[in-house]
């Protein structure tokens, strides 16, 4: 079964967004086994929509079409189809009550251009959208079904995973799976990983390696087509098994889930609770970890210290350790851990204070020194790091490294 | 003159990297005034290339191939386009050299694979690679040049901006330029922005309105194409001076200015301090106030108290107003944002609890209910907003309320 990703958008076109989601769309298809040859991107124009469409059909066994489903006079995916299909555009009971709903819920009256919206190809299977208001449609034209998904990644991800890879399935008796399974690590540089897995990078097909660097973090990804879940599944075990005793310490979980959600997980598990002071990371370590859901039953406090009075005040941080060492240093690093700790009557403190730049950078102190300090128990630990980058990866990384401490003393 | 761009690379096709690159192209070429009206994307397959690159050939003034050009077996591209064109594959001295000096400075004997990387086709132009190994080559075919670029961005992008824009300007005698402007809103929908500007979304080239939709913000893109910059920038100003009436107070900044960004400066110029106190935000806010550079001037304190223990102890909100209207209400905003206000004696406290889920909703207080208080002088502000999405969403919508809410009162 061969499908093509048509994405539609004169944005994409000029560049002011990038097509994040026709990789999405890529991966999904050849996670069902799915082949996908050709990727096109047109812009709002019904002649060459029309045309990228009736080439794709030449060649393909369905077509998926990304975007151009919004209320504005710019969007006519859904109008151009319909005219190519040679189908009337009806009115959708269900998609009208949908969006009627959407705006109630807002307290906005519905605005009359939305209602373009509910106008589909008669006869065509519609979608619900349950994030925003364009439902996603799928046609049959010469035997083909064309399936229009709206453009914005929230609306077209669950939609995609839900409805589309259960209806193509179904459609075409996709059989044979593809696994894949990613190894999340972080605390060792891409090429240091790289150097202890150059084995299974070469490995070839039916199952493969890849490795990912990202900010403070690098994934293997471990991918294996074979006839059945089971056989895939057994392959990428068998992969898994061998990075994880070669990774052994730097893997904080598989696939979706996060270093804070793994942390989370840890803290439940040994019933403790957790407060955190920062300075450098702004607030960007306690936003993480309530970013898991359930968050509120180990997070007890945050707070944000940014001057050295609020070290002093909210935290009790001494002056004289504020004088000596100065703000980015071992010494405050663990006061602040204590005095959150304190403070919020929890099992562990978390603190964190450098240099996230541009300025602030002293001949002793440049921009990236981070101090990170825990304290639980009767354990004091803190570490020194320097990270580079601008001010936000330094951040992003400093943020890291602190709940990676966390996860390496739970 | 149209350009067309064609990305190679089975790993797009997977999704496995989401290509950046033809966003990048795409933008270069519109700022020149060349039209863009197809993107492709094909495999590492000799016939798909070739078809693709012939079929957009048919179309277009010149073809733009990126990626391909790579040391392995899998890179096929040059030898394919050569194939096509009917010309020789040379060893070319030049790149030759390039590549032994490469591997030379890192200390490395120059890899037997890397070799192929200097064959290029009879008779084409060589730009040289500054960052890789892969030099960029365009080749004459049918009278049409066919630029043949490597994949990696940070190769890409300084040769397609010091090398392919001068030819292309040269080879096409394009004069004029493209100037663009992004107009940022938040608080409104985008239905309701577009019912404002709707006229302006239909205005033709040389200038154009686009607009743009993200999570908790609306942008208008003006573009204007014109002799000269001044021309050009006449031309958005005018369009500008409309948008600004129509949408005044929804509007926090231009280009790459960020909301947070706008509030730190309102905060400079209006010599204020501030204090945040989040619940359900977790940090958020604070998180993104402190992304600014010099924001230590004006953000003294964030307090992330996620307990009802902590917004009573280190927020002094009565137990009451928690027993009586619940965390999630109008007075203990108002509480939160007086107390961290107090404590950090600041002049602004700005405060936010609500329910991001996906638990801890009740049948009057649904998930998305959030209640955003600002204490400012005698001031006491408090919103109830309403927002969708995951949990995520939720938190960023509510941050995004708050900052504008904050911006407003500046």
């Amino acid at each position: 079964m061969r499908a093509e990703i048509i994405s539609i958008g004169t944005e994409l076109l000029l560049g002011h967004i990038t097509n994040t989601d026709a990789a999405f769309v890529g991966r999904s298809l050849a996670a069902i086994g799915a082949e996908c040859y050709h990727q096109t991107t047109v812009g709002d124009n019904p002649g060459r929509i029309a045309e990228a469409v009736t080439h794709a059909l030449g060649r393909s066994d369905a077509v998926i079409t990304i975007g151009g489903l919004g209320p504005t006079i710019d969007d006519v995916t859904i109008a151009t189809l319909a005219r190519l299909a040679g189908r009337r555009l009806i009115e959708h009971k269900g998609v009208l009550k949908d969006l009627h709903a959407y705006f109630r819920f807002r307290r906005v009256k519905t605005p009359t251009e939305t209602l373009r919206q509910a106008l589909v190809p008669e006869g065509a299977l519609i979608i619900r959208n349950r994030v925003g208001t364009a439902p996603a449609i799928i046609m049959e034209y010469r035997d083909k079904p064309i399936i229009c998904l709206p453009g914005p990644p929230r609306e077209l991800e669950p939609m995609f995973e839900n409805d589309i890879i259960p209806y193509l399935k179904k459609t075409f008796n996709l059989s044979g799976v593809i696994k894949s399974r990613t190894v999340k690590t972080t605390g060792l540089a891409e090429s240091l990983i790289n150097g202890k897995v150059k084995d299974l990078l070469a490995i070839k097909p039916p199952i493969t390696v890849g490795i990912y660097a990202k900010l403070g973090e690098v994934d293997l990804k471990i991918m294996a087509k074979a006839d059945d879940e089971k056989a895939a599944d057994r392959n990428i075990r068998k992969i898994e098994a061998i990075i994880r005793k070669r990774l052994k310490g730097y893997i904080f979980g598989c696939d979706d889930e996060t270093l804070e959600g793994a942390v989370g997980k840890l803290l439940i598990k040994n019933k403790k609770t957790l407060a955190v002071a920062e300075s450098c990371t702004g607030g960007l370590i306690s936003s993480r970890i309530t970013d898991s859901p359930g968050s509120s039953k180990y997070f007890i406090d945050g707070v944000v210290s940014y001057s050295n009075e609020s070290k002093e005040n909210l935290l009790g941080v001494k002056r004289a350790t504020l004088k000596r060492y100065g703000a980015v240093s071992k010494g405050v690093a663990l006061e602040m851990a204590m005095g959150v700790r304190h403070y919020s009557c929890v099992d562990i403190g978390l603190a964190v204070t450098g240099i996230t730049g541009p300025i602030g950078a002293t001949r002793s102190k440049p921009i990236g020194l981070v101090h990170i300090a825990l304290v639980s128990g009767k354990r004091r630990i803190s570490k020194e790091f320097r990270f580079r980058g601008t001010r936000w990866e330094i951040k992003f990384q400093a943020s890291q490294a602190a709940l990676n401490l966390l996860r390496k003393n739970l």
